[in-house]
């Protein structure tokens, strides 16, 4: 179609979003606010904006005159909040590196992303000197310490941080570059094959920033920003930039907490002293809380959560909810930058009972604004808004990942059709409410109908005496896939595949499920496979299926 | 500098910030508030967002296949508002017209703009009948009406426009185009010569929207959205896309009021049953409801109320606050979209004592979120943030005018050197709170140092017994300028010039201007030459002071 262009007068700015703009609006609104690192430093927003001048010119003196990348391993910080702005300010790119990684995938990510230089706390020095023979771009290492004593290493270092940015010069005349810029990269890791690296340019970042705002103060009644905020981040800042926050958090002056090296002791007092009142993490550290007998004397009132990662069970959102916390759960992934969804509590539905407000916030949510989000059939047209069927979760929006860092096939998987696949499997009711319910590669497809492993597993282990399940989906000629299910029982107990098969039929009898979502086979196992991180490991599930090992 | 940009997967979404992304946040939000109009028409957002396709597919069924100019003749209404999507979402570009313009005038913008079609409300029938003749670009009129019955008129008219719109298909689907597509464009008129056409792109104003959400909700203490506010703007919608508000609220689907032709009477009546909380207008609009009999038992206490279009003076902000409404000033003009500042309150400010409050909520504010604004000397050097030196504003924003249209030399001046240049005088203070003094065109530059021509207005007028006053620059061989007083006094009392220059020697004395700010002459007379809109006409005096008329 037509459009209508005017020409620019010939000197007209063409603005560029760039990260530095976020930065800027920080001294205009509340600059006296502070930065806490744990209990060692704090510091109001005019010296943040000083040091992360400073950390701008020490990365100009080591020559890194833009397009360079600078790999990041520091637990939560005031230093790696330096570097989330100080990097791509630079023209830059920051690489976050996951040290969860074995040493040798972090290896592969840092050369892979081609670093050049390495901001290491010195825990993970350790692991740098393991792995330091094989970097091949690597050309300096900072140090980053806790205290002022000699840190010993066999490696060959620039400095220790702090001191390398104190004695930079705080003059620093932020530079204007397209916003096509890459600003960020970082890696995702599959239970397959090699992590994966997915980019952010300053313009992504810059709308990530700008729809969260407004998403998380202006539309969703349970988790409103205020200005008089205290934020403190309970995810890595490694992953997917600690969600967008502090980004979020610096650009508004908010009051902002780090706490280090996470632990429930050391956390807890320092919720005790600094008082947060938004925070975000996955399940398992809400639960960690909940259950800690060193937080029962904690008001948790004042408390909003985010909740990702993973997502959040009702039990476990009613006990947030009994502790005063207001949690919602946020859904979006490595690839989405990350924001998508919010689980929404309008006006009207804030006003619910417990019961009620725990289905909405336990719920993936809506898309945020600028998200075009469609749950779509395997041909890629959208499916019924009837709160049922099942599709996978598509996306638009203008903060995705362009492709996978030099993997090209991957990049256009990842965009076939013209949209971001998520690889969720989910359903989405005539609110736009979206309910995740299983990933795309363990949904099982049979008799033309998705079923949700994940349900059926949940249905399964409902049954007394099941202790863990898991359900895969097995190849059958007739009905494309059929389920299948590994069923571990208490020591005690004895169950047969007919009582489990009877149980299911109950579903079927409520019309929860229909007759072909019984798994035609339950086999009772000592113990189910898992990843390293304590997942169900379907792919080794599959793999022993398929050498007739059940 | 370099940076990196990595290349993306072909069929990777190159998302476009495009209105219609705006729209469709609205009903994820809260979609069952209403949009109302006086007391003729109530509907909710799923209605709005069915008469916005509606209206799409009107424009297409007329010919306009993007690129098109569509005028708007209307009071504010729900279907200016139905315009501000529907015109720009189907690549069209909506011209505001101001029915405030002389025929002649808007004759000119009409065929400027090259507008096809255009949408009257039958109140400008007339106008529009009596330049027809020499429209040379206009197609089609279609007719608004608050009624049903026939709208006699000598043109030969499409039909009405409230009919169009209910026979048009309700299937619409909002196209995909470049980001840099022109949205909309209107006039600005100045004391001289032919209007000057602004003009903004989708991108421009899904930014300014998302500008306008964060600052006036999340870091404006005095001045905060929430999706529970009723918005009723009071500034016409053909000026400068009523600030923003409009695509504000619909975003954020709060509940709309709008009161077509502004009477106050009707206003008040509406204020009673609909209860606003938030709006805008210039300081003449908050006067006369302060000072209307009608309004003395109404309870204005719920209200925010953002300023602009001239300053707000602290007598108007202290009445207003007394009735517990939150006034502060906002500042921008048509070249800016507009929004470039607001009168901020911070956490600690909004607990401070009226006067104080007073102070800043008076002050033209500081920059908005992505606003590069400036105060610069004539060499384009920033002047110290004193509180005191004055210079010019000029700025750099995402949502600036890229020129004006069909006018490269006023383009190229307008952004000389690289900033888009206001005009405005000011100074600015080391919290970043900026002051507007003066016009450019206006301010005294006499030995070196730039004067306030308003502010010795203001002081010339607080001696007893004048009435009205205005001061220019004349030129002056030694000095550059000086200034030069026109005074009128009431009538039954003598002032001579003697007695006025002891009393600027006061100011002298108390050290809030130097000696060479008292006028060397002040000048009795009858009236002082004003605009068709009441302003003091300073290139008049000028006018009449080279013809030796004083």
């Amino acid at each position: 179609m037509k459009i209508k262009t005017i020409e620019s007068a010939s000197n007209a700015h063409a603005y560029q979003l760039l990260i530095k703009d976020i930065l800027e609006n920080s001294l205009r609104v509340n600059p006296k606010h502070e930065i806490v690192y744990k209990d060692q430093v704090r510091f109001d927003y005019f010296e943040l904006y000083k040091r992360i001048k400073q950390l701008c010119n020490l990365y100009v003196t080591l020559g890194l005159d833009g397009g360079s990348v600078v790999g990041v391993i520091d637990y939560d910080s005031h230093r790696y909040l330096m570097n989330y702005f100080s990097v791509p300010i630079t023209g830059n790119v920051l690489h976050t590196i996951n040290w969860r990684l074995a040493p040798e995938q972090m290896l592969y990510t840092i050369n892979h992303a081609e670093d050049e230089v390495l901001i290491v706390h010195e825990d993970f020095l350790p692991v740098v000197e393991a792995i330091s023979d094989k970097m091949t771009t690597v050309k300096e290492i900072i140090v980053i310490r806790d205290h002022k004593n000699t840190v010993e290493t066999k490696l060959n270092v620039k400095g220790y941080f702090d001191d390398l940015v104190a004695t930079s010069s705080t003059e620093y005349t932020f530079p204007e570059f397209s916003e096509e810029a890459v600003a960020t990269l970082f890696y995702t890791t599959g239970t397959t094959g090699d992590p994966k690296a997915v980019y952010f340019t300053h313009r992504q970042l810059v709308l990530h920033t700008m729809v969260e705002m407004s998403v998380l103060s202006l539309m969703n009644e349970a988790f409103k920003i205020t200005s008089s905020d205290v934020y403190l981040p309970l995810t890595p800042m490694f992953h997917v930039h600690a969600w967008g926050l502090p980004y979020v958090a610096t650009s508004l002056s908010l009051k902002q907490v780090y706490v280090g090296k996470f632990e429930p002791k050391s956390f807890l007092d320092i919720f005790r002293k600094e008082k947060p009142t938004i925070s975000h993490c996955v399940p398992t550290i809400l639960n960690m809380l909940l259950t800690s007998p060193a937080a029962s004397d904690i008001d948790f009132g004042n408390w909003s959560v985010l909740i990702g990662g993973s997502a959040l069970s009702k039990p476990l959102a009613r006990r947030a909810m009994e502790r005063g916390i207001s949690v919602v759960t946020g859904y979006g992934m490595s690839e989405t930058c990350p924001l998508l969804t919010t689980s929404y509590l309008s006006l009207e539905t804030i006003q619910d009972d417990l019961e009620s407000q725990l289905k909405i916030r336990t719920m993936t949510g809506r898309a945020a604004l600028l998200v075009d989000l469609k749950v779509v059939n395997e041909e890629g047209v959208e499916v019924p808004k009837d709160g049922k069927t099942l599709g996978e979760v598509v996306v638009r929006a203008p903060y995705l990942t362009m492709g996978y860092y030099k993997d090209k096939q991957k990049s256009e998987e990842l965009w076939k059709g013209g949209y971001l696949h998520t690889g969720d499997i989910a359903w989405i009711d005539e609110n736009n409410d979206l309910k995740i319910v299983d990933r795309s590669k363990d949904v099982i497809k049979t008799g033309g109908e998705w079923m949700s492993s994940l349900a059926l597993e949940d249905m399964i282990g409902s049954y007394p005496g099941i202790v863990d399940v898991a359900v895969i989906g097995i190849p059958d000629d007739k009905w494309g896939e059929r389920p299948f299910a590994l069923v571990v029982a208490k020591t005690e107990v004895d169950i047969t595949e007919e009582q489990l098969k009877e149980h299911m039929q109950t579903y079927v009898d409520k019309a929860v499920i229909n007759k072909w979502a019984i798994p035609d086979r339950f086999v009772l196992v000592a113990d189910i496979p898992k990843t390293s991180v304590g997942k169900i490991n379907k792919k080794r599930i599959r793999e022993l299926h398929e050498n007739n090992q059940f």
